[in-house]
């Protein structure tokens, strides 16, 4: 762990949802405040469940390029029935898919942000779009530098072409920009081209009463409690 | 001039050089930096002058896609000998090349997009590359929700694809989305998708001994003398 690299990343790049919002007691809150009746915590962990397979729809070819608004809209779609969302009225539908914008951030991360940008270009690398991310930063008060997104390459994470394409976009080489995320399958990703990475503990991720394990994996540049320690591991 | 629109405008997209940041001076500063017998009025207007033929030479096809950084580069190596610069290092002109990144903005700049940002989403619309107007973002403390750039959109402003594509990544229509410019061919082009429009004033573009013509047009939807002004004109 915390491996020692020659050189300090110039480019933070961070994973949005899980590592800098709390999709689940958003989205889990979102729903209950248009239909008391429905499971939160159900309803947040389908649709966020959703999410991997849709993705692989698009890199598979068997739908064409596709925003992750337009995505969660044909999971949610998909789990009307399912959680007795029917007399959702499409202006309600529209407004449930778009809380995916207004996610809350965990407690650490506006000041652990602010600190690390003192040193470090600091940018989302996400699958969520452009729009989405720019309105949760606004919602928020992220205070990034830049909002990179599959959007920008055409392609989802894990694929390569957003992990070099985050370095080529700011002009250095891979190991000079370090993935920030909760998710070991993000960093390893990562790290297969060349980038450093840093894995932050999100235990509620998937909600207080389904803690996930959040043990270190050694093959990370760092690992770290949440944005502030990781600010002071870095010396910001 | 001033039209009024049925519905205020819920992005603004900032054209960069020449109306957020000062290229002429700070270009002809840092060439005379590094080498202080070099008319640096005339330089900056010479590299600035093969801004527009290079980007043609990409949207014809005879180049293909080029990010500024590259194109500011390639019109570069064809002023050295002009302006005598042969004897600069590659390491020289690695940073002179930079110079576009640390670009000051004009003073009334970083406090009127505080002001805009309160009521619209702020974002950049430049040919300029992302990775250059993040550099430069942090350098002047610009604060941008969202950094947009022909990059995304791998096309070049006037190309409609540019403007259109900024109203699509927020999910709003064109004339939701206002284009803020010091350049009128560039929101003639922005009009003619239906983006509204403002004209910012910024005489000393091209030098404070080369004035240029800031007559309004009446096609604007707004025509302010600055930032702060249009803040005021917005209700900001």
């Amino acid at each position: 762990m915390n491996t020692p690299f020659s050189l300090p990343p110039k480019v933070l790049a961070f994973d949005v949802f899980g590592t800098v919002v709390d999709w689940h007691s958003g989205i889990a809150r979102e729903v209950q405040a248009l239909r008391p009746a429905v499971d939160g915590d159900a309803f947040a962990l389908a649709w966020r469940s959703g999410y991997q397979p849709a993705m692989r729809r698009v890199m598979s070819g068997e739908l064409g390029w596709t925003l992750i608004d337009d995505l969660h809209r044909l999971i949610l779609d998909g789990l009307v029935a399912r959680f007795g969302l029917e007399d959702l009225s499409e202006a309600e539908m529209q407004h449930l898919n778009t809380a995916w914008h207004r996610l809350d951030p965990w407690p650490d991360v506006v000041q652990g942000l602010a600190r690390l940008k003192t040193r470090h270009v600091i940018c989302t690398l996400s699958n969520g779009n452009i729009g989405l991310l720019t309105h949760m930063a606004k919602h928020g008060g992220l205070p990034w530098d830049c909002i990179l997104s599959a959007e920008v390459f055409r392609a989802y994470k894990p694929d390569p072409a957003t992990y070099l394409g985050a370095a080529k976009v700011f002009g250095v080489d891979p190991e000079r920009v370090m993935l920030v995320a909760a998710h070991q399958d993000d960093l390893a990703a990562a790290r297969a081209c060349g980038l450093q990475t840093a894995y932050i503990e999100r235990p509620a991720e998937f909600g207080a009463d389904n803690l996930k394990d959040v043990s270190p994996c050694p093959a990370n540049t760092r690992h770290a409690r949440d944005f502030l320690a990781l600010a002071g591991q870095l010396g910001c």
